[in-house]
């Protein structure tokens, strides 16, 4: 059934892999793999990327879960790696350079993804790790999850974090987030937008294997039609926005897998799927 | 009291109309009359489209309700209708972008009208009919009511109601109901922000009306300055906005109705509008 | 501890200032101090913005609160001044003008001024006196605290309250609120997203202090490239954002402050802010 595959790059000191990897009737799952903090140091974010750009050509691959082992879900970027790099002969300009931009096209390429990504949170979710989560399609945590963006408690605005958790909630809930660096619990993080689902700990694989198995029974042409028409249409003006996502409906219309799905509909019969 | 005029276009097999209207107090219902699906065949989009212009110009009207007869709000568009049109010599490609082009220009003509317009809705709301709900400048249903976007089910993404639903929900919420296709029910809608306010079916006109007569109450000078602001601003960048709306104000306060409501409230006595 | 000065420019009929001002370790407090309506007339806007100004010059201020006297928060323009101008040469054209983008400028300074402002809310707060609070950073009211943008009773639309309403809260909200006038109690306001906290009376001075100190414990120029980052990379594009505020966590990360305070997570010591 699921097959584990380990990364040739990235260890942890034990010699076990950063990023765990298993592929399961069209569910990938990605779990951080470096407790007790998961931090999203370059390694792990290099995995993470490449796996998403692998995913994104395997067909095989029709949604993506990424989780995390242990206590804490991520606490973001790899504070002690970065303080290391300022003994660099340019005090760490280029390597803070590379650490954002490869953080901002991680969470991007989550976006950009022609297939559904939840995030499967238990514990904390701090800094870069909130915004992994909020960058997410999808996110279903525990209730004792919790989230916080505390930059500001160290001297480093979360100002990269606050791109993905201003455009989930409103701007007064996120403001209060930054300012004041607070931790919210998980029933604050689905009013404000920034989780789906709160489950029991016991259930939380079960919800999000639950919510995998029902989007991978969709047509993979057809999520990948809507969610990249999703975040496009976000950018646009209204007008624009109806102008574009009426041809993305006109040429949806033409493929073979809405014929299925509407005759199928029309005859009370189950659709079958060639991703067409 | 209430007039009721039959269309000339577009009927039910049994003769009644598709869309039947009433006019009273200065409140134009209009009720979808084809159930049981009440879909939005194009004969239904035309005929809802010629009652909001007709509404643009009728100095009669100063609200206007869409409501439907039966226990569906609406099914969305018409998939016998657009399946039928596979047979045609281009595949059914003109018909789609008709059917498409039709429903956003209905979408944008509601949000144009220089009068409010409420929707009220009854059993369910899916897919296009969705998007009608949500385009509504605000929405009260029963607690029965449901709502979804089930597109993906059918292969065809709903990509035209996301244009609605992204722009009135949080983005995490909007993207859980396009990607499961789940139906919500009215307390989730109303958490959402698709919906204003949830009441019991056998209140639901009551309450609509009270809402249509109160806003019917209202300078319509003032609602057609305001409403056209309220979408145009939305559209803009904070500073443009502010600026934008600073100058309608200087322009509303220079109508006769602005002087007559500020000096009403200043003498504490009942304004009465000329809609100058 | 406290210390009061007094304005030299405008003042109630009695001699006492429109706005108060008390500063003490490190929060300024801005008190509206003409009730019972505590309207925003010019001479009020005036005060207010000078004090921002000086407020962004002023090391010794860290936080900005805004709050009011008596049983209203604010009710928004000084609607006698203007009627009063209407008797000018030019119909009050020119004091119309001066009043709206005064008020905008006011609102955009709040939003550009490198500190963090709250709102602290007793009472009602409607029409200018609801942007006012919604234009804060932060917004903490009581549990009897009310809001409304009530413009079209008075053939006067909240066109200008409008564009900070419409991009704190989601959009039926604020359409509700601007179409009916009515007035909303705290705990909705806070659902709509419009506030932050809801407290007894008794403990509001209380509460809004420790948000207040907690924030001005943080490092200045932390909380100032942070905020500037937020309302910036808001009016962006998603990918230009994330450059954006890549880069912007780049230079904070070159920062003192950031140095320290990292310094001070890692080593678990209380950080010390130069604000350099």
């Amino acid at each position: 059934m699921a097959e584990v595959v380990s990364f040739r790059k990235g260890a942890n000191e034990d010699g076990s892999v950063l990023v765990t990897r298993s592929l399961a009737d069209g569910v990938l799952r990605l779990t951080l793999n470096n407790p007790p903090a998961n931090v999203l140091s370059i390694a792990v974010m290099e995995l993470l990327m490449g796996e998403l750009q692998k995913a994104a050509e395997d067909g095989e691959v029709r949604v993506v879960v990424i989780a995390s082992t242990g206590d804490v879900f991520s606490a973001g970027h790899d504070l002690k790696e970065m303080t290391e790099h300022r003994a660099d002969a340019d005090g760490g300009v280029a390597f803070f350079e590379e650490t954002f931009a490869l953080a901002a096209d991680l969470m991007l390429e989550i976006t950009r993804l022609p297939k559904p990504v939840i995030a499967q949170i238990d514990g904390l979710a701090t800094a870069a790790g909130c915004q992994l989560v909020v960058s997410c399609d999808l996110a279903i945590c525990t209730d004792t999850a919790t989230f916080c963006t505390p930059g500001v408690n160290i001297g480093l605005f979360c100002s990269t974090p606050m791109v993905a958790v201003t455009r989930a909630a409103h701007r007064k809930q996120a403001m209060e987030m930054l300012l004041t660096g607070e931790t919210i619990d998980a029933s604050t993080a689905k009013d404000f937008g920034l989780v789906n689902r709160i489950v029991p700990k016991q259930y939380l694989t079960q919800v999000v294997s639950k919510y995998a198995s029902v989007i991978a029974s969709k047509s993979p042409l057809t999520l990948k039609i809507g969610k990249e028409a999703f975040y496009r249409q976000l950018e646009m003006q209204t007008e624009e926005a109806y102008s574009h996502a009426a041809q993305v409906m006109v040429d949806n219309m033409l493929t073979a897998d809405a014929e299925e799905g509407i005759g199928a509909f029309l005859a009370k019969r189950v659709p079958s799927w060639t991703g067409e």
